[in-house]
């Protein structure tokens, strides 16, 4: 399943903006080809080894463990996998199978060569990964341990920084650098700048630094400056990273003896028109530039105790729909940039939802349940920063309820039929409906909730709209409460969504990207926001500059022997 | 002295990034061509009239009450002279003189046509000048009304946003809008977007709505939605502007009958090696892409008492400076795009710099000591935005200490002199010196202190350096309490600095102006650094692209009646 269609643009390898190979996100662990996976006990090692003729993309070689898409989609996989298949794993040992190379960041012929909106997908699903690899400590309790058994530099630096604890084996060759920019000219873009200062809390002038020196620092001024935690000798390495992991495992909440589940290969179809899975639709109109996407809810009562809960294990209706959900939205950003509209629409019972979300909820000490609410709380926050138009349409027949209705509060506007439809009066009037889901379980990365973003500054409004909870709420109620944009009557509703679906087609595709960004986020803003926004920003600024992508840029020469050609005007 | 040099290239009106015009930030309201102050006791009334005719370069209109550099420049000095020359004045009405208009917004001619470093530059003043608005409402209780008499749309609209409160005619013509989206594929670039849901609390589908409508929202629904305060009919326009404008005099904590100091004109010599003030200078060493900048420390022991600062008036050290360094920084900013690092260094008594900052905060109710200490807080936060590296040199003779000392801690790094210099002994040990200044009343555009940014999550190491205030602390104890980034010795020193300066003129310029973006803003964001952050960085990608910047693009082909020609890949 998973894997690339090779693009098919003349010579075989040419790889522009208009010739994207198309990726496929699915993958497991019998078929990865550049990591490996053991487990012993509550200590799971997960070994980099990336296989240099491994490129996602022919026309580069991934040297030096150095990684492209088609390593980091085998990372997030795995990082999935340790979550719910192995929920007995307090401790991920992240390590290199390679001599004196951890890691050397992602492979800088790739980005060179590739073109601008791969290179910032590409950035943002690692970022996404490395995020995930902190929410599996921070949530789960599966602490990540940072085994830099050789050097560590640009993207292998940061991959290292979402870790937890970070070890440098001390052995006066292996350092950890962030070479971006003195030898690339851009920055490092997988949240090193960010992870320094606001997390590691490295002084500013001393990341200043070590992001513009290509060579790197190792030992004993690597722990001095915070950059890494400890600093071992290779004699006493092995012992040195088993005693740590040990530690961390005795130290972790995990309970011992949980059995996990098996994520079964997520059944999927795929054809010019249509992404199909279980749950979730998306028809890919292509005139109107627009992926129509449908939810379906439960078919059955949620099971009535956990027990039945991990029985169903992958069919259980909230993880499948996750799941579903989580590898659309990576499929449409990667492979559909011409959709920039996604239209999001509910059919189903909102009473199951809610009686899914309740047991997810009730129980949420058992670990799977647990789970699964992490999992929508990544996949929604994948939504919040994806770089398209979202409307969510909510209509007779639909169930945008809780941990749905989330999807229609991360919409860039909502439309709610008022009262029943002419074509349909049998499913009555459309709902929307609040529940335990909306009020605290799913945060957004600037750690409030999409309600409390929605009402940012105006607790009133929060407060009389979460009162409702548990109420189905019909169109009126529901726009005068704040929670939709606009509540058109059967006589206006298809004018005023049609209006609305063109109007955004015939807008700068650039200009949505940077409003959406911007209204997205209302208020504060965390290390993890900032990733996305200061950070990701400035990067594809740069990306955007001659004096990294033209062919005189210090990206394109990178390798070549020949300095880099700078306008040196301050912007 | 204000105004610009014309650019000199083929045709005398061509512009280019190789050939933007020198421009002087220095004018008065004798020469003011756009804007109109008046004073009547207690309210202001600040008219914008802006000179068609008066653009700040060739081939543009200013039609509409539109703004280019020139017009903002005005406004950033009216702003200044409200706050220093008239203290007495509690609220400010900013209104228009043109019949049925408030303001166009930037001139979108001039901003098609001008290259993209001056477009950055021009949203950076315009969003600072914005902020100082604020800034004088809340600092000040200088109480800005926005008088909305005609149509405010873009930055006209976000000029309102930027008062405390909002009054728009009700006419059945006069509206809000932001239609940058929808007409010119740009956001609106001073603020618009975040100030609607992070101060005025439009709820972000609302938000959505109104910037990607091109015509724009009156009346009640503009009240409704939080887009004014209120809605006023013509009829009774005139009185009930009045009658606000002295609701909010009368509950502002404003002092009557102060009495005003003189904004002298600025002294100032400009050749193209050097810059000279009384006490700044900056030497322009193109060669090294360099400005040399020097700041003099008082020739003379600080005033007795505020009676005799009020009498030195632009005379007093601390407001002499602020005043010199706030021009230069405008001005290499604008004028002297290549030369890429600040190279900063002080020279005087560190004893007299800090008593200045004790007179200033003894008396910090004497209203003119309040605003000498708030314009320090605005120019270093100019310094803090400015995309320039920023190197300070810690020598003996110096005077690092208190407000000045905020100079070297807004640098990206700091090199402080270990030991005598073998060619200066008899001006012993350098010294820098931690003061009140450096603990609270001047904060960065995050909320904390440039202290507690650098400090950032280590609360001992802050509390380490905080208990040494008023201390000359030589090079050694301020590295090792985190104050300096390095502190080499005589035999190092010279050769560690130049390559650290070389090295810095060796890098991409944008990777720096990334780097230095994200670095200097460690921990929380605020409305105000979300606007620098996320809101410009999003912009100044918009501005690279094709869609907006192309022949094609939407940005160039406005009011040609041709429409624009997207890529739409969405990125």
């Amino acid at each position: 399943m998973s894997g690339v269609s090779e693009p098919t643009g003349a010579g075989g390898s040419a790889w522009s903006a208009e010739n994207l190979p198309t990726v496929d996100f699915r993958t497991e662990p019998a078929r990865y080809r550049h990591w490996r996976l053991s487990v012993d006990g509550p200590i799971a090692t997960l070994t980099m080894d990336v296989d240099e003729a491994g490129g996602l993309v022919p026309g580069y070689d991934l040297k030096l463990n150095s990684y492209d898409l088609g390593v980091d989609i085998e990372l997030y996989d795995a990082v999935q996998r340790l979550r719910f298949t192995h929920p007995d794993v307090a401790v991920v040992v992240l390590t290199s199978g390679k001599d004196k190379v951890f890691c050397a960041g992602a492979n800088i012929r790739m980005l060179a060569a590739s073109p601008h909106p791969w290179k910032v997908n590409f950035c943002k699903f690692t970022n996404e990964t490395r995020l995930a690899i902190e929410d599996a400590t921070e949530g789960s309790g599966q602490t990540w341990l940072g085994a830099l058994n050789g050097t560590a530099s640009g993207g292998g630096f940061e991959l290292a920084l979402a870790c937890d604890h970070i070890m440098l084996i001390d052995d006066r060759s292996s350092v950890v650098s962030l070479p971006e920019l003195p030898l690339l000219g851009v920055l490092p873009g997988t949240g090193g700048l960010t992870r320094l200062t606001d997390k590691r809390h490295v002084r500013r002038d001393i990341a200043d630094f070590v992001a513009t020196r290509a060579e790197g620092i190792g030992g004993k001024k690597a722990v001095a400056w915070r950059l890494v935690d400890e600093a071992v000798p290779r004699a006493s390495w092995g012992e040195t990273v088993a005693a740590r992991a040990a530690d961390l495992a005795a130290r972790s909440g995990r309970p011992a003896g949980l059995r996990g589940i098996d994520l079964t290969p997520l059944e999927k179809t795929r054809t010019e028109a249509e992404i199909g899975y279980q749950y979730v639709t998306a028809r890919l109109d292509r005139d109107r530039a627009v992926a129509d996407i449908l939810v379906r809810g439960p078919e059955r009562d949620a099971p009535g105790d956990t027990t039945a809960m991990h029985e169903q294990g992958t069919r259980f209706w909230s993880l499948a729909v996750a799941r579903e959900l989580d590898d659309l939205v990576l499929d449409l950003r990667t492979n559909e940039l011409e959709l920039g509209t996604w239209v999001l629409r509910t059919r189903g019972d909102p009473a199951r939802v809610l009686a899914h979300d309740e047991l997810l909820l009730t129980h949420r000490d058992d670990w799977l349940a647990k789970e699964i609410i992490l999992y929508w709380k990544r996949t929604l926050k994948r939504l919040d920063v994806t770089s398209r138009s979202l409307i969510a349409l909510i209509e007779p027949g639909g169930c945008f309820a809780g941990s749905l209705l989330e999807v229609a509060l991360a919409a860039d506007r909502s439309y709610m039929l008022s009262g029943v439809s002419e074509d349909a009066e049998d499913a009555g009037a459309a709902t929307a409906t609040l529940g335990e889901m909306n009020l605290g379980p799913l945060p957004m990365g600037n750690a409030l909730t999409r309600l409390a973003t929605r009402f940012y500054g105006d607790d009133a409004g929060l407060a009389a709209a979460a009162k409702r909870a548990g109420e189905p709420l019909e169109a009126d109620e529901a726009e005068q409460l704040g929670l939709v944009t606009f509540a058109p009557d059967d006589i206006d509703w298809a004018e005023e969504v049609r209006i609305a679906v063109e109007e955004r087609a015939s807008f700068s595709p650039d200009a949505l990207t940077g409003m959406e960004a911007n209204y997205r986020f209302a208020g504060p803003e965390t290390m993890e926001t900032k990733i996305f926004g200061r950070l990701a920003a400035w990067q594809n600024w740069i990306f955007t500059r001659p004096n990294a992508s033209g062919p005189d840029g210090a990206l394109r020469r990178y390798g070549t022997g020949r300095r880099a050609g700078f306008d040196r005007k301050r912007v």
